[in-house]
């Protein structure tokens, strides 16, 4: 295996910038760069979604007959080694006569691993580079392989002393405008968003992702979590994503979201779905909003989580803690995701 | 009235020195120191406490008669103009044959003020200097002149969502040992300490100021607020400064604790008294110590404030955030306090 060149560092950069044109969903963000052995660029290519071209491939597609002879191909993520919708990619590498493969994470999939391993039994060179920026790119997705569901973050925001409103549950606004802000761009960074239908007939959200000076910000999957109707009239059915409704079984419902390719989940509340999902064990993330004021009484931002004795509290590793306004805003995971 | 010469400003930073020798109590801290009208220091003085000799005239009575003729006097407070156990110290300097004062902070005292004005009737030349340290100095005592009540700092520990305890009642130890550390700092901070009988008797606490290093550390008067007795061998029985208790109405025994020369109480908790001077306005800053762990369930660091409708809630304005180890302190005050 020969030292990572230059043109090949910079190939892998631009491999990364491809990959996010594709969309995210039940396969990674996948670009590709088909360099000549003086390092030319002869092709670009990215993965469009399911049942379409993998990134190689689609690189691989530009050239005419044996142009890719010789070449090295630099991919963020291993090459397969399955066949699926499409053929094996390290196939359709070997059949092209590239010389050498460069990529960054490797395929974590049992059916489609050992890309790396074909190839070079196929007597091409094969080196890897830039894993962590590789592996950064697809970490959701790397995460919905390893476990099988969504990343999840519960989002609250909440009174210091706990409480998500007054006793006869008002509650705008407890935080501030800077707070709101950036509720909305968390929404937008995540594929899917969680209430429950208390909230849904408590509040009618629209659940949609409004940054100021951006007018097309990606739009979370609205999810409704729980089994009383949602009214005819409801903001929500007017989303532009659609509207999912899902049942009580969360893991189950999890799963079928990771199937449907949504990698992420905000649970934005109320108190009875954010306590469900995290006496489950199922939330990952944590984003507090903590506003400068007390409330007392009844209406807890979390009910009850499933800690009867102190030695079961649920710890969390505070991975960021930022003033915003005058709220607090505290990011946390679980300690075992830390 | 002249300039302050820089001898009579080191000589005030040298009584606000002398004052801290005195106790904290019903009158204020004192100090006072006499300089030759060449700036030689010829006497220092302080107040020792109620009934004692003023700062002033403790000084002046270091000197031979007629020692202070033509003299300086500097004092961190506005001479009194008051006849209590002791005369007013102004005719005590006009007696001395001063020739000029300069003072700090004003007397707030609706008796004893009007020192500086009797002083310049009687032909001395009267100038102020350092007033923010001087007042700074006094502040627990003069926020008493103005409300007749102690300055409450109302501390709890809570999981980031709120609550004190696990369902089963179980807490030992929610925050780490550098939170708790810092609870023995405020401890020994503050004049007195006031906890429920509820805490009595669930926690037995010892209510000490228990300093790393430091074996003198000045110990809090213990107050029990309520009405259960305190049982025959409760820890907090052998506490050094003796075991206080109180009754329900919570401004009355303010007034008695202010009455006792108590200008800054502690309250611990739990709960229930912590929410009850909350509830009754009489919270004026607060120590918030956030661990990042979730509870849920029943056990919440507060209850019922007083908070029925959003417009009611208690806006606080955080005057501090600190990361304590693996725990976050947030001490605020009431937005009127700031």
């Amino acid at each position: 295996m020969s030292e990572i060149t230059a043109a090949e560092r910079a190939a892998m950069a631009r491999a990364r910038e491809l990959a996010l044109r594709g969309p995210r969903g039940v396969n990674p963000q996948v670009g590709a760069v088909i360099l000549s052995p003086d390092g030319r660029t002869l092709a670009e290519g990215w993965h469009r979604g399911a049942g379409t071209a993998h990134a190689e491939v689609d690189a691989l597609s530009q050239l005419a007959s044996g142009g890719a002879a010789g070449a090295t191909a630099v991919v963020t993520l291993e090459p397969c080694n399955h066949t699926g919708r499409t053929g094996p990619c390290a196939v359709a590498l070997l059949d092209a006569g590239v010389a050498r493969v460069v990529y960054g994470a490797a395929d974590p999939g049992e059916a489609s691993s050992n890309g790396a391993e074909r190839l070079r039994e196929g007597g091409v060179d094969v080196a890897r580079t830039d894993e962590a920026e590789a592996e950064a790119l697809i970490a959701d997705w790397l995460f919905v392989q390893r476990t099988g569901r969504p990343r999840v973050t519960v989002k609250w925001a909440q009174s210091l002393d706990g409480r998500a409103a007054a006793a006869d549950g008002t509650s705008q606004w407890i935080t501030g405008p800077e707070a709101r802000a950036h509720v909305h761009r968390e929404r937008s960074a995540h594929d899917a968003i969680a209430v429950g239908t208390g909230t849904v007939l408590a509040d009618d959200p629209r659940l949609t992702a409004r940054i100021e000076g951006i007018d097309d910000a990606p739009q979370p999957v609205p999810v409704v979590f729980g089994e009383r109707a949602i009214p005819a009239d409801a903001a929500l059915r007017s989303h532009p994503r659609g509207l999912r409704t899902a049942g009580h079984e969360l893991e189950r419902e999890l799963a079928d979201l990771a199937g449907d390719g949504i990698q992420t989940l905000y649970v934005e509340g109320g108190p009875t779905l954010a306590s469900a999902f995290i006496r489950a064990g199922l939330a990952d993330r944590f984003t507090i909003y903590l506003a400068p004021t007390l409330l007392g009484g009844p209406r807890t931002a979390l009910d009850a989580i499933g800690v009867s004795t102190i030695d079961e509290q649920r710890r969390l590793a505070v991975t960021r803690l930022e003033q915003l306004g005058r709220d607090l805003l505290v990011e946390a995971t679980t300690e075992s995701e830390q």
